[in-house]
């Protein structure tokens, strides 16, 4: 076989075995066609009429029921958070005639979107502060002029991590009496809720906009939101269409997004009790750090002083014999590696004594 | 009852005679939900694992036979064609170093796209020719160095409109000899494909990239495809992805358009025929010319010497009395107004002479 055929078994066999484990991350795979069939079922049990490009009551009522539950005036849902964020960056932009936006040097913005934000939007990006920790006030020091700034609630790349209340409030006041706009990237935000344990709308009245999305945390097939005042949502709108996003229908998605919604943001402080859990069994182990320590959301990362591809093959062998699938990817750095957990539905079904087992064999 | 509350009632009796009439337009409203039903039994019934970011077995097969079918060596599933287009055009200008493009002036890159061409892409776009006929090799003359042409066949704004294949075949020579990259607006390819009855590939050998559209003539939730050259279809990915359309998963709109294409292909020369049935029918009637006449796909327009407002009771009349509703939007221009017509699986199950009579009914 060639190389290619043997990464592709290699892949195909563990497929096969992550679909037949208990997943510590996630939710759990359902069949795919399960959410399909649960949202065909809401619409024949409700007289719900299909969006035509953007416009119709079920979203629109939709969009009004997380503005008022995150306190803004207005929302707008679209397809992706990749296409939300720079939207709103943009606007701000315009708004100021200053194309100077700033965030962490971890932002999805920067990493994972082919700087579309530059390539697209003509927006210039200043990479903020230490990367290895949460966007403080002090970092705005020395900065030229900006239309806007960019906040994770939590930041994925560093494990999920969050400045804490005190910290935040006095990052977004001293932005603000700058001029500078406040985007909050709250792709996890319903996570970031139960770290702070205060009203959605008191986080999110620290900021100018918000994004939030439906596919992560919350489950649903896919999609996001864009909120912000009524004039800001509207230029969105325009922007939206401009970009491709908006569809004929997206009914599925916004049907799978508001159904889920309200359901999960209950769940959310039980996924972070379960994530200190689980952490502090991962803590115990020889060469495994845990980041952050304690977790302060239901996300965390791993750090293993072990061999990336021979840590995955005991991860393999943990799952052929104890039936638990312990993480997915590895990032491989030197002879060390890590990795990310987020964790939800699927680690509040496996019972501790199961975990620490196959957690030992790991090791074995 | 204010203005707005008596437009809204109005909407919604609309609404209703609508739903309950048998339309003459497209292929017949289906419940909302029996799309997501065929597209989950579909997943069911196959072993099909979701896409991930655009990646993942099904979606590319999918992506291979619709490369195969055009003949082009690549090809991209994409969200909306808003999306694919102004791409296509931003790869061709960039390769050129060269920002200027062209297109017919009634293109849907023009009139219902915001502009994004221009606000995102920094494109420049030359309108071309006389706006009631399509694109001409003469229109070609006196224009300054272009990286790209788009040429929309069949030209939608004006009654879905073809050049004869010599003209066709003219047009894209006279453009390729000047080393201009030509794109095809195929939002309605597999129309035009029943009017020139020569095979698919034969029709996109002339262009250099290709955009078609799944949900029009095809009947699927959403969805579109870009087709070029691989190294084309590789850069094209990367701007997906700036613009926000790569999303986590697209699996039902990417089921659903697999599915019915192969199907939907076939019958375009049934709908085509019956267009040009439904037309002599409107072509008898005082006062409504049919826009071309003949048809030369199944889509034309009808033009009314009559009041908008009025003709839009008497129409609303006709499908409560007969049950056929004869056309929807109507654009209204002086004391005359227009109406697009595309004919699909609903007008193949409506009789002549029931038809007659509810057209006659209409002038009543």
């Amino acid at each position: 076989m060639s190389k290619t055929s043997i990464d592709k078994a290699l892949l195909e066999e563990r497929h096969r075995l992550r679909s037949r484990s208990a997943s510590l991350h996630g939710h759990g795979a359902d069949h795919p066609a399960q959410e399909l069939e649960r949202v065909a079922a809401h619409l024949r049990e409700h007289d719900i009429r299909p969006d035509v490009y953007g416009a119709g009551e079920y979203v629109e009522a939709f969009e009004q029921e997380v503005a008022d539950l995150l306190g803004t005036e207005s929302a707008r849902f679209m397809p992706s958070g990749c296409m939300a964020q720079p939207i709103a960056l943009r606007i701000w932009a315009e708004r100021a005639q200053n194309f100077e936006t700033a965030f962490h040097a971890t932002s999805h913005l920067e990493l994972h979107e082919e700087h579309g934000y530059r390539e697209l939007h003509g927006l210039n990006a200043i990479l903020l502060g230490d990367p290895s920790r949460p966007t403080l006030a002090c970092d705005l020091e020395a900065l030229p002029d900006l239309s806007s700034l960019l906040v994770e609630l939590p930041a994925r790349e560093i494990g999920g991590q969050l400045p804490d209340w005190e910290a935040l409030v006095e990052l977004t006041a001293r932005a603000r009496s700058r001029g500078i706009r406040l985007h909050l990237d709250g792709a996890r935000l319903w996570e970031a809720q139960s770290f702070y344990e205060r009203p959605h709308a008191e986080i999110c009245a620290l900021f100018d906009s918000i994004y939030v999305s439906f596919y992560k945390g919350i489950g649903a097939l896919a999609g996001a939101m864009l909120l912000g005042p009524a004039d800001f949502i509207e230029e969105a709108a325009v922007w939206q269409r401009r970009q491709g996003g908006t569809l004929y229908s997206a009914l599925a998605n916004i049907v799978s997004a508001r159904t889920r919604l309200a359901h999960q943001i209950k769940r959310m402080p039980l996924y972070r009790d379960r994530a200190r859990e689980v952490a502090g069994l991962w803590r115990r182990m020889e060469g495994v750090t845990v980041l952050p320590d304690p977790p302060q959301v239901n996300m965390f990362h791993l750090q293993f002083s072990a061999d990336a591809t021979a840590l995955a093959q005991a991860r393999d062998r943990v799952a052929k014999d104890c039936g638990i699938w312990l993480f997915g990817g590895l990032r491989a750095k030197g002879g060390t590696c890590s990795t990310e957990l987020t964790i939800g539905e699927a680690a509040l079904g496996i019972a501790d004594d199961r975990l620490a087992a196959a957690m030992a064999q790991l090791q074995a």
